[in-house]
């Protein structure tokens, strides 16, 4: 058998057991001279000429011009985390190494909370729940006429992958779905089950407005004042993307009126003030930055990185590569 | 073209408009001869011989015996909700009278407030949410490292329309589900994507526990005491069936400690009383029994009712037929 490719984990070593426990490490050390032991933080100081592979992860030191000047034989990066933004600098591009990531695997538990979050607030349970709590008592047998999620229309801003996995998630139930994304055709979106329309018309549309679009200059305050403001009454807002994409400001001021409800997983500032409404009020399901991977989906992205190190190991093409092109209009 | 059917609404009023909006009471009028301004909530004083069929739903008075001796040309009941039970007598089933419900329409919300119940409160969500609510504060960039739905272990309770929708819908997710239900076989229980289990084991082999058993007299308390101390420290129990499946006592000894978390749509008595923990407890996830068909969800139900309207006028079988020998072990 020859020898493996030597590796190095780059990342907070806090994350390593939980992206790969016992099997998956094993899996790894099958295909990969790699050492549990041994993860960086820093790559000052780590003698890096003989590694071929990094394995990274949170928490990994950018990997730059200067780092790969001592890494001649670098030619693969796997990582076990979502966006490389930040750990993986123009010089790896330009020298043609390899980008894996686990931006697909970490795509899941994020549709998950935001299904979960449709099927809830679609059906105005958040905030039939606050009022029972408040109340403590309701009336046995009486229907809600304004609510259901049969026949309801969901509008997801960006057919990033999250957004993507959505829109595949909704095809089950009695759900109509607008996609908005500047970047799609009408034969993609339908692919996807999904009807493209213009952002402007999904959100006077929608009855629960989501968003899935990347945290970029041009996307800041997406969902601003006037598409708050041209939302039906009784829409639900669920930004589980990023807080900047939306006006906080203006979305209290709807939430406060009762107007609008929101779920939150993210918010600018993140976390809100103290003194922020949206922990109280009670149209408002605030959450801590929690619908992407934690505990165990840890491990999804984890074995996706295996998975990508046995490949590799084959000579088989990457399955997860990231695309350097479109890092631009990607989160 | 022949005369249609001579049929009857029986149900209380409040309902029809939701039920059989403009396009479906236009449906049913071309295969049944009804009038939709007439409904009626008793049988007293109603002229009944000409009626070959009863569109019954919620408020439906009982058709029982007496009411059949008036109605002789009685040959179906057509049921725009779920179970008919306390509806429709022993003597329906004697004179071989067809009757169809729309309990799979109504199993369908209850099963997405399920799948969306079984995916927050999964991941610990709820309680998230609770936390920081009361904290107003979290630690950017923590992971949180005891939750999270990948590997995930659900345990059904109850092979029911809506137990068997929900593991249906339980299919698209990195999800293992446990299903006990005296009246199934494994071979069943694997079409449906689920291991078949006994209910002690289920108890303590899943981490969210969901009932979807009828009630009856021999499942009262299905869920007791000791089955919920035999759970696992953080299980989660949700039931969207009925209160008295379960001890309610017991339940909130164990949810007063925090070792197990709960999403109550039902309880007994319902609501609880005002001074009851489970408004209150962080770990309580308590909606004021709205799972099943609400607002636009009624037309899902009519719409099926509808349906085997055009069935009966086509000679076709009804697809949603009552079978009288299963009623004993049905909700």
């Amino acid at each position: 058998m020859a020898d493996l490719p030597k590796a190095l984990f780059a990342m907070d070593p806090v994350f390593l057991p939980q992206l790969f426990p016992g099997p998956l490490m094993r899996r790894l050390g099958a295909v990969l001279d790699i050492d549990p032991g041994t993860v960086t933080r820093s790559f000052e100081g780590t003698d890096l000429a003989e590694f071929e592979v990094i394995v990274s992860g949170w928490g990994s030191p950018a990997i730059d011009a200067a780092v790969l000047d001592r890494a001649p034989r670098l030619r693969a990066v796997l990582h076990a985390a979502g966006s490389v933004k930040g750990h993986v600098g123009a010089a790896v591009w330009d020298r043609g190494i390899a980008v894996a990531s686990a931006a697909g695997a970490n795509a899941m538990p994020v549709a998950e909370y935001t299904l979960a979050a449709i099927l809830m607030a679609g059906k105005g349970i958040f905030n039939l729940r606050e009022r029972f709590r408040a109340e403590r008592t309701f009336e046995l047998g009486y229907i809600h006429p304004e609510v259901g999620n049969f026949g309801l229309r969901v509008g997801l801003i960006g057919a990033s992958a999250i957004g993507r996995r959505v829109a595949e998630l909704l095809r089950p139930f009695d759900i109509e779905v607008l996609l908005a994304d500047p970047y799609l055709d009408e034969a993609e979106a339908a692919a996807l089950g999904a009807r493209l329309v213009d952002l402007d018309h999904l959100v006077t549309q929608a009855n629960v407005v989501s968003v899935h679009a990347p945290d970029l200059p041009e996307t800041r305050h997406l969902v601003d004042a006037r598409r708050l403001a041209a939302m039906k009454d009784g829409t639900v807002l669920v930004n589980t993307a990023r807080g900047r994409l939306v006006d906080t400001d203006a979305l209290v001021a709807e939430l406060r009126t009762g107007r609008l409800s929101a779920v939150l997983d993210v918010t600018h500032p993140e976390p809100p003030q103290r003194e922020s409404e949206l922990y109280d009020l009670p149209n408002v399901f605030l959450t801590p930055h929690v619908a992407g991977s934690q505990g165990n989906e840890l491990a999804r992205m984890g074995l996706c990185i295996v998975e990508e190190a046995e490949r590799l190991a084959a000579g088989e093409p990457l399955l997860n590569r990231v695309d350097p092109e479109l890092l631009g209009r990607r989160a």
